[in-house]
């Protein structure tokens, strides 16, 4: 059950307003490694959890505090689209400035949103869910915990760079400090499920299910050997299981594949037996 | 540019037709985490390395592997579709075992496909570039990859559980150990990177673009203090900067937002000031 | 910002496993219509509002709720998934009714969620953010709510049709009692907006931007006169400016379009003019 | 079955060419609320209605009609592309107004659809059936139309402001028109059937399948008690069972979840029993 | 314009409900190659083309005829879901006949349509356009007509093969026929343009622009010359324009390229420039 | 199997950078008719034809050095996007140019790829596998790959108009020329195919399930006999089993459709037989 406090957890006003920035901060709301997304794969991934009840409590804070992050980010949207010169105007029109605003501005802004936020990226594109995982295996969603939280940090400090604007930057800098911390605790848990389990996921695969001649050869599939000079090879793989080797040459265990012909209620094209 | 040589390069034979799985194989090859996804990740990234050329080269080495995953997996599924039991037929419908088959096979399969491969998960969604990422940083990208890997390698364990098929068993088999082997590689990768960058993603963000007083706080979004007892709370962070701190109750550090009103020409609903 | 308490709203204990239902369920978790669709709709929607701040309240209050309702779906689907029949057994594939359960398991429930909820629909299409809508016009956005809220509880109906579990049927017979009550806000809420500004959305459009001659014209745009049945046509129209009125044939008030043929540049058709 | 005039139902004649307007046009063509929306939700809606035949009629009439708007409407978005600035020119580029039309442009109208309309919105994003519904309840549907035809007029009142054009205003004032007939007969519809049944969709749940007791209560889910000022806390619900209530603290009624363990075929972390 | 007719093109009455078949039966509607997607396609191709007005009917007409295909199988869908078993009976769930048709339903047309026809396909993804093409270019969109009519007329061969039902089969009897007749008038307007313009599209490309020594080079990207024993290899390209040239081995004609590193204001990786 | 070779196919390297340019390069890269969608399209069809292995070594031969189109447009596009003006500048906002670039490049080449290649079209929405076909008949799909080969030419015709970059236009003189090659291949192989076939798709239709009196009808769905003055009207269909016959008004063989009423367990709307 949740509970929403009206204060935001920190704050979200810029200098002045942006419609062009506003577009390009959707990125972080309902882009692919935006805060819906954050929040959404830590709730599900929380409520999914059986067992390890203090991991399933630490991605429930988590996922919560998430979604507060897109009600700062909503909010900060909302604000820089203050005043947006969305109405036509002949003299708007020669102004090379606000011509550029009007163009520049999502239209879903001005049209759908009514200078709100929206629940997509900065190109437009509608949030989904297969941005997400839960797959009921802590290791390999901590993995995609810690992967989230390096690409969002990312974006925010390219965004960070984007803007002149004092308040916003602010709001970018507790965003940048959170991502920190949030990569943090995730590096924390992979480091103790790692020790438990070992570092390939899922660490319980039987050893006689896998074909583990090729469980740790680095095969060369271009012309040239550049990636021989990688300084891992030839040394012991983080599983500790073997020594990565090398292959320069792929080789083919298989055989060229040739199918059995469709039955005719398939109504494919019919054979030609004789030639090809 | 790329060259396709005929042979697989792992064998993908049944011991028998069985649409029902090939269904279900869909999943890792036009899933979230299927080899279509791995292979246009991976060549993305490859493609759009900037320096790093030992990386570049290892990156899409993997890329250009896994093509040929993707060509395994679809020529398994058309054997698996031999003999589908698509048609119509009295006595079948009488029969509960072909019934189920004729059911719970994905009807794309018969319908559209021919009985062949469909660029599409185990339930029919089309393969979308939404799950995949490319950002230009490495140390990013090498999580994402590492993530992919680890999602992957779990599905083929569990796809592995699901059959008693010999020939299928036999290349979910390999499927098993070159996942082993790449998530060998990327955590190695990163864990060069990581040597050389720290591992707060991106490296280069300077000290005073974040508000760093919030980048160890572990805030317990929820009732109760269950988190505080992980292990790491209260140690040295990964970063090295600081201790993990934990705050029991979350603090509002922002006020209550409240917008401007909407300017007319938006059509919003009329503020009504007095009382709301 | 948001609180998590760990207990959830109502019970979501199952009498037994049912894996088939489980997949049913995802419909009001992950559909059009689902707990995830009024969740971000109106957490999107009190963000965005601008003035009207008890309106905005209850928006955010109600929003907050439906994650808490996702939570209780979430933790149902978990619990139906339990001991899920997914391996491969030769007796099971001899017994029609496991076989049939493993058929009509959705798969993502076993190889990518491990027996967890997803978010995502019956049929397995992920949540997007296409389902829902914030305007900025708190009219037509009551409007939509109410459309979701009655097509969410038509759906826990059917629902509730289709199992015998009493422990499902009590977390739907709550579900139920909300959706009425959410029914029952969202319509006393369009009746005050309505007593304000008049029942056509938006209330603001000055009389001389539309063409008010169309405004009550219910044309017949089919052979035969039956819906010229209807009880209001002729009587009052609810916006109170004029009578419905019959247009037994429709007319057109424009031409037959014939566009400029394309500049050179654009690499259409060459137009043959002399006959087409 | 259809039959097609060639005779627009309006004019749809710009006084010139304006390829970024020509973008913002598209959100009513093929946007969420747009005209394909509406066209095609109206028409399934209308084929699946069961008994009801002056409703039936009424609702294909309406999407008849509405297919006639997507082609007013494609025809003025191809006239606003004619002449559309599309060639690289040395001299152009100089020109800031030039410049900034190539900029703004939506690349479809371009590269793809050769100066014509796409079945697209505002921003570029393909129309998708996931917008629509048909439920088979005509309450509900009715709802959702309603809510459909809200929408789209406030969109095209915005796009009235955006636009000097004095052809692209009179098509837009005939639409105004239409949006506000077709929300005055879904209004006068809702309320013949709210007159029948009753206001709660569906009207058909037995009593004792719904936990009535929280069928009127107004819970609180944030902190201060605003929304208890709303004008309607206290009175009669629509519905006419009960007053509504107001609940300061929310209340959980359930208990903490905890989930069984995942069995070991589905390869999920392996539980670690003493600690956590 | 449009107008719409009680009476259905052709009849759709099944001999007995078949929800299973019901399912499959979605495809043709709102598949890749359904209905939807013709209707669509050839409408807005039709209100795009500028000139040439006798074909603009020609796709308009086809459109319009298509909209009644729709209606049709929407219809049909409807019947095949009379009486569907969606209820839990105790009794039903020990027989296996009733079991898997309540398994294997599209759960939509229980819980979302209220049995009725659903604007999605055999596997409940939703339509959209992005299948669809209307590129201004008329022999291109004859080409992506014939093969949509082709693609369609299989799908319906396939479904006839997949029911007994003597009404059903009448149905699709039909729209094999109509589908006959649009691969015959595509294919003979794509003869008259072809013998105007020339095969390769667009025809209005200088000979200057084309790397022409590339424009009839079959490149052998396998290893094995299989593909040089095609007929046609080494006769004249149906362009006349040269011989078919048959190359054993690719050639580079570029270079292995190296990106300039990223600025830093990027913050992708660090370049670690003495090594990689 | 796949193999990398490091140089590519053609060069591809700018004279200059132009973010603009790249925005809309990338529809040919991830677009509906991208390389993307012939490479996925062409291995799909290639790994799932049955027999008939010189057809299938010559699709996966194209299939193969479309993923290294892919490649060469990844790198040019990386290219042009060297120095993207992304910071924020105060001098350059005053700058028309310069801010004009900054708002008409793809956000997500600067926060989310960091200037490098997206799997994307021109508008930024990811490409899907719902753009691709492999439906096991050849003749159909190679009917598709010929439409997607000049959809694609000319979008690149297109392009080719919008840049003034010697480079650039080579590289497109390049993918001019291979466009044109496959047309050709695709024409051939569709003549032989055809030859042996006969025209229509699938070939394997036996006579009494066709409706064949409809099979030649061109039917006029519009007012005005415009389509009768088409040259083919009145001659041999090209399957040669009929002339085309004109049939100026189109006549309903089914009747006015009414579905029987649901049942109450789908909670519809109640029936009120007496009037409607």
């Amino acid at each position: 059950m949740f509970n929403h406090k009206k204060e935001l957890q920190f704050d979200a006003k810029p200098d002045r307003p942006d419609p062009v920035f506003a577009k390009k901060l959707q990125e972080v709301i309902g882009g692919q490694y935006g805060e819906m997304s954050v929040a959404m794969q830590y709730l599900f991934q929380g409520w999914n959890t059986r067992g390890n009840e203090q991991y399933k409590d630490l991605i429930l804070d988590t996922g919560t505090e998430e979604i507060g992050h897109v009600e700062m980010l909503a909010t900060m949207v909302a604000r820089l689209l203050d005043k947006a010169p969305v109405q036509a105007q002949e003299e708007a029109a020669k102004d090379p400035v606000i011509g550029a605003v009007m163009g520049d501005m999502n239209p879903h802004h001005a049209i759908v949103s009514g200078i709100g936020a929206a629940p997509e990226n900065s190109v437009g594109v509608p949030w989904n869910a297969g941005y997400i995982v839960s797959s009921g295996n802590l290791l390999a969603d901590m993995r995609a915990n810690l992967n989230a939280e390096s690409q969002g940090r990312l974006q925010v400090a390219r965004l960070y760079e984007m803007t002149d604007d004092r308040g916003v930057k602010e709001l970018l800098s507790f965003l940048l400090a959170r991502d920190t911390m949030h990569q943090n605790q995730w590096i924390a848990a992979i480091k103790e499920l790692e020790a438990k389990e070992g570092v390939i996921v899922p660490s319980t695969v039987p050893a006689d299910w896998e074909a583990t001649e090729f469980s740790h050869q680095l095969i060369n599939f271009s012309e040239g050997n550049d990636s021989e000079k990688l300084d891992f090879v030839g040394k012991q793989a983080p599983d500790g299981a073997a020594n990565f080797e090398y292959v320069s040459n792929p080789v083919s265990h298989g055989e060229k594949p040739v199918l059995n012909p469709a039955p005719s209620y398939m109504h494919n094209t019919p054979p030609n037996e004789d030639k090809m």
